[in-house]
């Protein structure tokens, strides 16, 4: 049995790995709430399957293991397992043992990422899975990259249901375009929880003159009306939407954002995090290969030097603690930041709870 | 608030930094108390200002932050704070929120270096700040510089309360000159504390006929009385005062003693410390900057392969635990330092009686 | 007093050194059971001593200090040990402290291997040393050398009660000649206790036709009956031999063993150990010191990186806990390791006992 740490979310479906980084031939392996997992694809049909990294007889990592066929044999004495996780061969036996399984995850390929359910796999409900199918639409470019910080997962929810930081944090990169930072006429953020549990928050800049970096689809010259959402998803799905009108229009007759990104942010340990972020626009599309890695590396780039650090602070600040637990000052735009943490707070207490149960 | 390590002396002035260190611009950041300390000066009068490194909102350093005028903005979401702690501006609002402050700590710039208190702010008095006035004789050519060093600050009292260690552990550099260690005749080593709490050590050896390294100011050729004496101030504020008179000549007729030293060590955790070294000099005062500097490699390097490394070595061995918890062999030269021990073993005790009482 | 690891047996022989690493001027240092010990050699005699690493006066370690004769230094203050480590000096003193004690170890040179006893000394008995006598035989060229792996002392003995990892963990290197790896017709695995407590595994394989990489004594084209023993001496002591003879004659006509291993294995914390390994052999007798290290060379890569990078990963899953306590699949080549495993939690639950009770 896994122990499940009570930092984390199990049964929820977290991004284990981007489509592109399980090539055929790889055993890859990664950390996730702090187990080590291994994601390799079937011979056979190229599915991706993912087991608990780990030989039960003596613990090796199954990861630095041989492939046969759709199968994996442990490097240390030669014991095979199936994609289930069952001992299908074991050298000095007729019959192989058969309390020797291996923990298999569910796994599901889904906008060119692999979701991964960790908790009670009876649970696991693929339709459940967060919407990211823009990454679907390859007339919109989707571009999917891997980061690492040093810090606990949430601070990834933290930094991204409001976007002041841009101004601030980003000022020689992404959010240096206005003049004094702070709250324009008309500017509404707002923050809503759906149905089905999201929370999703919105910042609405009426009335802009001055176009940014990136093509928002209006007309230069023309005044527009600009807004981005965050669609949060738990534990931390979150899906970016911009979107531009000009002045006074309806925000529904806005076709088509012109930039929407992923953050999905998964645990590696209580104190680092895995960040699997991309997106796709209407801007720029003409964009060779090399034009489009040009893209990466300046987003990279922003998160190494600005966001990844001031987690990585913030974690050693907090050291260990939980953030709420320390209270912090709240400012009005930290309020879906806080229903964010308080949602989370939530299913981690119910998550303990059951597992209490479960252990009596 | 913060929290008490109880391993420290709280109600005490330490060395924080160097007024050399503290130029006209810097956000100068550091570990004291394993508290994160901003220090930087107001640009409208150049006083040095202390506050605790950690944005009440989001908790990251201020120190990365960005001056403006006498004040500091925080560079995640811009929250704004004067010199006392207080918010002044928060972009997204009319007024700051009241209950944002930042701890401030009081900070005393003497004797060339910056004094903080780290305790309860009311009973700061500058006046009981430790005499290292030597520091201010411009003429005997003042030089200060900054150590440190992986070990528990008291390991600095342990190390400096007698000075037998010169004799075996900088025998290839500044202690090499006596061919056979130990006692000579009429040399005296004696201990006192005074009524403001002081530890004074004094090692007097009388009828030295080789003079040192150094020029003591007794002519080349006329066998000398010399002393050293340690005076220390707690928690880990030393003056060494070196002086000689030619033989049986009272002491006090020594005008001005041919060296002082001062070695203020600071916690920065539990088991590492800043050390704060400096001295005064009746000798060789014609040298320029490049020879002034050369005294403060010697010492330095000394201080990097001799002291450094066997006070890291003690604080392994130790392993966290209390050094007089370990029983250790007691000499007759040890007064000095097991005295200290004894006087800040009194203090910590009372200072966690206070916060016990307190937090009743 | 030394505290005691209870994962650690204390009252047993413990390979600290081999004989050449200690020359005659050199103050060697070695972590042994979580303790820094010092061992060198009497100057008067060339006999080898061991003393814990640690003045007792301010814990510096010993062996920074200087030999004076057969006697040491401390480098800190100058307190003088003898070799049974009483103080004789105190430069300071007229009579050293009587209380100034190093604690000495019994330290034994025999089968060019220095074995320390750090439990209680009165129960040290030099008869009981393991027998490793094939490192006398000096016409059978006995090479020896010393590893570090991160990893529990166990470990080592998983790894060596059996061989199936050499089939699949060494398959580039020195496991790699057998092509479909599993039991061939008449393969016998066996495991017996004997009446001294310890345990010797034998597998058996009659009737190979093929050589290995090394002269196994029976002319090549004639089939032989070919077995290796592992002799487990508690605490992690095994003594490896390989033999052959031609098919059907019995095991004990082999003169002597072609191959003859130690694999000698002490904690040096509870998570990394030293692996004191050699061997001794019948074939290739004429090489020159070269090409002895080209043996010392090969076997070191091999544990270098398979054996000891596996120990590593264990030791990572297991994450402090004990391997029995986690459950492991058994597989029937694990009978001796088990039963190893199992011999050595009763002793540490003895020692553990006696421990409790000396402390009423």
């Amino acid at each position: 049995m896994i122990k499940r740490n009570p930092e984390f979310i199990w049964n929820a479906w977290h991004v284990a790995a981007l489509s592109h980084e399980i090539d055929a031939d790889i055993l890859f392996t990664r950390r996730l709430l702090d187990v080590p997992v291994l994601i390799y694809r079937k011979q056979s049909t190229g599915e991706a399957v993912a087991l608990h990294d780990r030989c039960p007889h003596r613990f090796a990592y199954l990861s630095k293991g041989v492939r046969k066929g759709d199968q994996i044999e442990c490097i240390y004495h030669g014991l095979r397992f199936g994609t289930e996780g069952q001992c299908t061969h074991s050298p000095y036996q007729e019959t192989p043992p058969t309390n020797a399984t291996v923990q298999p995850f569910p796994l599901v390929e889904k906008h060119k990422m692999l979701w991964i359910w960790m908790g009670d796999a009876e649970l696991a409900d693929p339709t459940t899975i967060p919407d990211h199918s823009h990454m679907d639409r390859d007339d919109l470019r989707p571009l999917l990259w891997h980061y690492h910080f040093n810090g606990n997962w949430q601070l990834g929810n933290d930094n991204l249901m409001e976007l002041t930081h841009l101004f601030f944090l980003h000022t020689s990169t992404i959010g240096g375009w206005k003049d004094e930072p702070g709250k324009v006429p008309g500017e509404q953020y707002t923050v809503r929880k759906d149905d089905s549990g999201r929370v999703i928050s919105r910042t609405f800049v009426p009335n802009v003159a001055e176009h940014g970096t990136f093509d928002n689809g209006v007309p230069r010259g023309t005044p527009f009306d600009q807004w981005n959402d965050t669609i949060w998803h738990a534990p931390a799905n979150m899906r970016f939407t911009m979107g531009a009108v000009p002045t006074g229009q309806p925000t529904e007759s806005c076709a088509q954002p012109y930039m929407e990104q992923s953050h999905c942010i998964t645990p590696e340990t209580a104190t680092t995090s895995h960040y699997f972020s991309g997106f796709t626009r209407t801007f720029e599309l003409d964009r060779d290969a090399a034009g489009d890695q040009q893209f990466i590396d300046f987003f990279s780039g922003i998160f190494a030097r600005e966001d990844g650090p001031i987690m990585e602070d913030i974690e050693t600040q907090m050291d260990g603690h939980d953030l709420l637990a320390q209270n912090p000052v709240v400012l009005p735009r930290d309020k879906g930041a806080i229903m964010v943490r308080r949602i989370v707070a939530q299913r981690l207490a119910a998550e303990s709870a059951l597992q209490a149960e479960a252990a009596e």
